[in-house]
C-alpha cells in the first residue's frame, strides 16, 4: 500500500491510537516518575533534569555519600536519537529492605527501548526516565536483611527500566548470579532475549523434534537466541528472514533456510519447501506479517506475536507506519481457530515484571543450557554510554547481527574529540536526509494533486457517458412503446 | 440478556450465519454424499433413502453378497431426535486398497453429533448421511494389500462420520488395535474424548505441575477425560463445572473444586480460590463463556476453545441461542494477547481427519496411559440403535455422567413393545411441552407489546418535555436580549 491511497479508516485508526495513548498516560499516574521533593545538591549543567529511576539519596548524608556520583542515560522526551542524554547524578542511593546496589559493567539495547524513545512502549514511565531492561555488574552494597547476595557477587539484572546507568538499585529477586566463565557482555545480553525465546518456543510453542519454525529478524537478539534454542531439539527446521548480507552468519548459527525478505516473498519461499506449512511462527513485526504468519500455520500450529517492529520506520515516530501497523493488526475469531486447529499467542517480557517465579524458572533453564554450551549470546558491537545514539541508529537500521552492548567504561578524551567530529558530520547527513525527504514529499503532494485532478476529469467523463446512456435507454423505450402501439 | 431485548445486530449475525452456511454448503460439492448410480437391490420400506456412508456394493454379486444386509442409523434431514432413523442396507460392501471391514460392537455419541443433527456442524456431509465419529468392533474382512490388520482383530475406529451402523469400511489408518483387557464400550469411548483432551492439555496447554485448569461440563465425555489426564500431572488444581447432583462423582474422579454453574457465578468462585487466575481454560461452550474464560487467565495462560455448546438449547435448532452464541463469539487482537501474555487456541478433531500421523501419536500416548491404569473411560449408559433418540435426549439434557454408548446388539421383541409405549408417552410429553412453550410465547409477546406501548408513551412525554425546555430557552434568550437592549 503506498502513501497515496491511505484510506480514511487508517487515519481514524491513527487518531484512535493517539487517543488511547493519551488515556493510558492519564490512567497510570502510579507509573509516573517519582521526583524527590527535598533539596537537591547544587545542580550541574548535566544534572538539572531529574531522572525517574534515580535511586533516593540517603536521608542522613555522610561525607562519602555527598561525593558519590554516577552517570545515567536519561530519555528527556519522545523523539529522535538525541532525546537520550548522558547526565551526572549525585548522592549515594539508599537501600530499602531486600535491595542491592549493583555497579554496572554492561547494559544492552532492546527493541522495546527504540519503541519507548518514540513513545510507543507503554511500560516505560513517562520522561524524564532512564531506559534499559537489563545489565550486568558487581554487587557493591546490600540491604541489611539480604542474605542470598553479597558484595562482590557478579550478577545480571533484569528490570522494567532504569538499567542504562553506572549504578542501579534493585530487589534481589531481579538479580541472577552469573555462571563461571560468563563475560559481562554475555551476561547483559542473556536475559531478555533468551527468556523471551525460551518461553515462546517451549511454553507457548511446545516445540518438539521434526517441527518447523519461522524466525523473523533472525540476525537480531531474539532471532539468534531462538535459533540456538531450536537447535537444542532434534531435527527442527528453521526458516529465518534477514537481509542477504547476514545469511552466512545465521546459517552457521543454525538457520536451515535463510530468506532475504527484501527481495523475496517469504511466504512463497516457505511454501515451496514446506507445502503443508509451519508448526511455529515467531512474529515480532505485527501488521500484515501477522496475517501471513497465521496463514502459514499447519493444524496444531502456533503463531506467537511478540512485538510490532513494523511500527518503527525511521528515527522519529512515523505516524503513517504506526497507523498502518495498528490498522492491519491481527484479530482472530475462535471459530477460525477451531476450524484450523490453531493457536495465537502474545508475549512481551515487559508485562511479566511481577512474575518473579516464572522468570526465575525460565532463567534457571536458560542458565543450564549456557553451562552445557548449548547457547551463547552473540555480541554485535559495544558502544560507550556517550555513543548511545550511534548504538540506537545501528539497531534501527537493522545493521546488527546479534546484541548491541553499552559499556559503562568512560570514553577516553581523544575518542571524545573524534566522536564530536563524527557527530557534526552525522547531523549534517541527517539534515540532508530530512531536506531530501521534504522535497520528495512536496513532489509526491504535487503528483497527488495531479492525480486528483485526473480523477475528477475521469469522473466528469463517466458522468457524461452515464447521461448519454440514459438518454439512449429512454429513446429505446420510446421506440419499444411505438412498436407496441403499432 | 433476555429474549425481549435482542438487538437488531443479533438478528443480523444470525442472517450472516445462515448465509455463510449456505455458502459453505455450495462451496464444498466434493464433500456431498456420493450416491450410487447403478441399480439398487429391490428397495424395502426402510432402505428407500440412500445413506451417504453406505459402502459401495461389490461390482459382481456372489450369492452371499446378495443376502448380506446390515442396519444403519441415518440422519434424514436437520431437526429433532426423530430425524435419525434406523434403516436396513443390503449388499456386501467392496473393499478398496488399504481398507478393512469392521463388524461394529459399540458406537458412541459426541456433542458434534447433536450439533450435526441441527445442521450446526459443517464436517458432516448433508443428509441423508450416517453420523458417528467412533466405534469399536472386530475386523471381518481386509483388502488384499492390507498386512497390518487381520480378520478377528479387535479394533477401535475413528472417522469423520458413518460409525453408527452394524458394519463399517474404513482405511486401516483409521483403526487402532485394542489393548488387552479393554472392553468394547471403553474402546468406542476412548478416541475422540481422550485425544481431544490430550492434545488440548499437553500440546496447546503444555500442562505442568502446580498449574490450575478450568474444565466446563466436567461430567461430560471430554470433561472426564480431561480430569483424568490432569491427574497424571502432579498437583494440578482442577475447577470443574457441573450441576450439583454430579459433584460427588466428579470429585471422586479428580475435580478439586466442583462448581454448580446453575446456582453460582463460576468466575467469582474461582477468583475466591485462585485470585491470580488460571493457567488453562478448556472452553466447549462458546459465546459469553469464552470472554469469561479469557479474563480468568494468568500471564502465560491458555484459553482453548473447542466448541459452541451454548448454541444447543433444545431438541431443535434454536435460532435465538445460535444467534446469541454467534454474536457473542470471542475475537481477540494480538495487542491484547501481548499485553496479557496470553494464548487463545481452537481445537476440533473433526477438522483433523487427514492428520493421521498426529492422531496416531496422540492415540499411542493415550493407549499407554490406559495400559498404565492412569485413565479409564467412564460409561454413563448404553442404548440400542433403536433407542438413539433417547440417547440423544439424555446428552442434550445434560443428564449423563460420562459416555453414552450405542450397542449394535438388536433389541428383544418385548423390549421393543415397551419402547413403543414409552415413545407414545414421550411424544405426548413433547406435545405438551410445545403447547406450553407456545402459550408462554404468546404471553411474552403480549407483554412486549405492552412494554412497547409504555415506551412510546414515555417517548412522547420526553418529547413534550424537550419542547417545553426549548420554549423556556427561547424565552430566556428573549429576556437576555431585552436585558442587553436595556
Amino acid at each position: 500500500m503506498s502513501g497515496e491511497d491511505a484510506p480514511a479508516q487508517q487515519q481514524n485508526a491513527e487518531e484512535q491510537k493517539q487517543q488511547q495513548q493519551q488515556q493510558e498516560e492519564t490512567k497510570t499516574p502510579a507509573e509516573s516518575p517519582k521526583t524527590e521533593s527535598k533539596p537537591d545538591p547544587p545542580p550541574t549543567s548535566a544534572s538539572t533534569e531529574a531522572a525517574a529511576d534515580t535511586p533516593a539519596p540517603a536521608a542522613e548524608k555522610a561525607p562519602e555519600e555527598d561525593t558519590f556520583s554516577y552517570r545515567a542515560l536519561v530519555l528527556t522526551g519522545y523523539g529522535g536519537y538525541d532525546k537520550v542524554k548522558l547526565q551526572v547524578k549525585k548522592g549515594k542511593p539508599a537501600l530499602k529492605s531486600g535491595e542491592v546496589m549493583v555497579r554496572v559493567k554492561m547494559c544492552v539495547l532492546n527493541f522495546a527501548d527504540l519503541m519507548a524513545r518514540q513513545g510507543l512502549y507503554d511500560r516505560l514511565p513517562s520522561p524524564p526516565v532512564t531506559p534499559g531492561m537489563e545489565c550486568s555488574g558487581i554487587i557493591e552494597a546490600v540491604a541489611e536483611d539480604v542474605t542470598d547476595r553479597k558484595v562482590g557477587d557478579k550478577v545480571l539484572v533484569l528490570n522494567r527500566s532504569g538499567m542504562w546507568q553506572d549504578v542501579v538499585v534493585v530487589a534481589t529477586t531481579h538479580t541472577f548470579l552469573m555462571p563461571e566463565g560468563m563475560s559481562f557482555e554475555e551476561a547483559a545480553a542473556l536475559s531478555v532475549n533468551y527468556i523471551t525465546a525460551y518461553l515462546m518456543l517451549f511454553d507457548f510453542g511446545h516445540l518438539r523434534p521434526n517441527q518447523s519454525v519461522l524466525i523473523h529478524m533472525a540476525a537480531g537478539g531474539v532471532g539468534i537466541a531462538a535459533t540456538q534454542l531450536c537447535k537444542t531439539v532434534n531435527d527442527v527446521t528453521v526458516f529465518g528472514t534477514a537481509s542477504a548480507s547476514k545469511h552466512e552468519v545465521i546459517s552457521q548459527g543454525g538457520v536451515t533456510h535463510p530468506i532475504d525478505y527484501r527481495t523475496r516473498d517469504y511466504v512463497e519461499e516457505i511454501r515451496k519447501i514446506s507445502p503443508k506449512g509451519l508448526d511455529i511462527v515467531l512474529d515480532p513485526l505485527g501488521g500484515s506479517d501477522t496475517h501471513k504468519g497465521y496463514n502459514l500455520l499447519k493444524p496444531m500450529g502456533k503463531l506467537i506475536s511478540y512485538g510490532a517492529a513494523n511500527m518503527l520506520a525511521g528515527q522519529k515516530k512515523n505516524l503513517f507506519a504506526v497507523a498502518k501497523t495498528w490498522y492491519q493488526q491481527f484479530s482472530v475469531h475462535t471459530l477460525s481457530l477451531i476450524q484450523g486447529n490453531r493457536s495465537v499467542c502474545g508475549f512481551h517480557m515487559g508485562y511479566l515484571d511481577s512474575e518473579t517465579e516464572l522468570i526465575a524458572q525460565a532463567m534457571a533453564a536458560v542458565m543450564d543450557l549456557y553451562r552445557q554450551g548449548k547457547i551463547k549470546p552473540r555480541i554485535d558491537s559495544t558502544y560507550h554510554l556517550e555513543q548511545v545514539g550511534d548504538a540506537m541508529r545501528r539497531m534501527q537500521e537493522r545493521s546488527n547481527i546479534g546484541k548491541i552492548i553499552l559499556t559503562t567504561e568512560p570514553m577516553k578524551e581523544e575518542e571524545k574529540k573524534e566522536e564530536a567530529k563524527k557527530d557534526e558530520e552525522k547531523k549534517k547527513d541527517d539534515k540532508k536526509k530530512d531536506d531530501r525527504k521534504k522535497e520528495e514529499k512536496k513532489k509526491d503532494d504535487a503528483k497527488k494533486e495531479e492525480k486528483k485532478e485526473e480523477k475528477k476529469d475521469d469522473a466528469k467523463k463517466e458522468e457524461k457517458e452515464e447521461v448519454k446512456k440514459d438518454d439512449k435507454k429512454a429513446e429505446e423505450k420510446k421506440e419499444e412503446a411505438k412498436k407496441e402501439e403499432n
